[in-house]
């Protein structure tokens, strides 16, 4: 299987805000391989030495049906159901290269760098606009934000990465994060839970690290 | 099994310069997702509507042992063999992206975006410096160029590689394209070969689209 992780940048007007990043016109994405992906209760996440690693909590779309160029109005028969992701990135290393305009690959792609949590099944989440996106460290809340604050929703972003590359089943499509990302220091353990709905719903799905 | 494309960028010195970039200090990256592969037989290269697209022919090293901190002392004991393979590229949304510190994964992620040969087992090429890179558009020859002009040669670039992420069986490096790259055009037909040893020696692998 082809599986890969596709990334949308700055999803969220108020993150890109927050790093000084002008609200894109239309989606981007880059790609982060699947050997960062770590579950819980598989290690530890790593901070390489000489980077800032920043949190930033997202929601993973998991592709169920193949596709190229999909439309919107279909998007979802292609979506086999969610998953709650942290896309780890080395931000230090992300503003050199943002200033250098060379590839963002290293920045995110780091082992670990993509801790998810288990499968979360279409039925469960009817409406994915309305789900809570929370991330604590050492049980201070960083994020908690909603997934309609999304500027591109999850069909555009379907249609979008599908009229460049085909989609497989088991790809993931990470979404993009709500606002509040910072550093993570060595020793420090972090949270992240995802609720539907609403950011008071019921908790489908939390981990630690 | 995680397999991905790990393309090093800028690796031969006189393609950078022919792009108008600085030779890098240390090697860089960007990652393919594997739905880019097409091989020969399997139909056309994607010229995509908008996008001018380069023709980078380069020589891949398939990873045949698993590793993360590989040393360059250890790194041949990795490789399994090479690939013949060209690195097809939307220069125009590269030039874009690049000037907005913007990710290149849509450049260089198209389907069909990186035609590959058959595999060539580590033993016919002994010495991976020696090996000839030849790409001609309807007969007409536009890169020729031997791997002895790579800045980071094959170990430096595994061990560059796998400091940030863990390799795995099948895992492909391109290792950066000679000087000579330019557009293709609707209707062309592009011929791929590699030679070893030296630009004059006997046809390895050779393909066709
Ligand atoms: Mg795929
Ligand atoms: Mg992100
Ligand atoms: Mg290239």
């Amino acid at each position: 299987m082809s599986s890969f992780i596709v990334a949308i940048g700055r999803n969220y007007a108020a993150h890109a805000k927050e790093l000084g990043n002008a609200v894109p016109k239309e989606p981007f994405f880059f790609l982060k391989p699947t050997s960062s992906y770590i579950q819980p209760g598989e290690g530890v996440v790593e901070l390489p030495r000489g980077t800032v690693v920043h949190h930033e909590v997202e929601l993973g779309v998991v592709i169920g049906k193949p596709g190229r160029d999909i439309t919107p109005d279909a998007a979802f028969d292609h979506v086999a159901g969610y998953a709650l992701a942290v896309d780890m990135t080395a931000r230090n290393i992300q503003d050199v290269v943002k200033a250098k305009g060379l590839p963002w690959s290293t920045a995110k792609g780091f082992d670990t760098f993509t801790p998810i949590g288990p499968f979360i099944p279409k039925s469960s989440i009817p409406d994915p606009t309305r789900v809570g996106l929370h991330f604590s460290l050492d049980g201070q809340v960083k994020q908690s934000g909603l997934t309609n604050g999304m500027i591109f929703p999850i069909p555009q972003l379907i249609a979008f990465v599908s009229s460049i590359m085909r989609l497989e089943e088991g790809d993931l499509l990470l979404t993009g994060t709500p606002p509040g990302v910072g550093p993570l220091n060595p020793g420090q353990t972090f949270k992240a839970t995802l609720t539907y709905p609403e950011l008071d719903g019921p908790i489908l799905s939390s981990f630690s690290f």
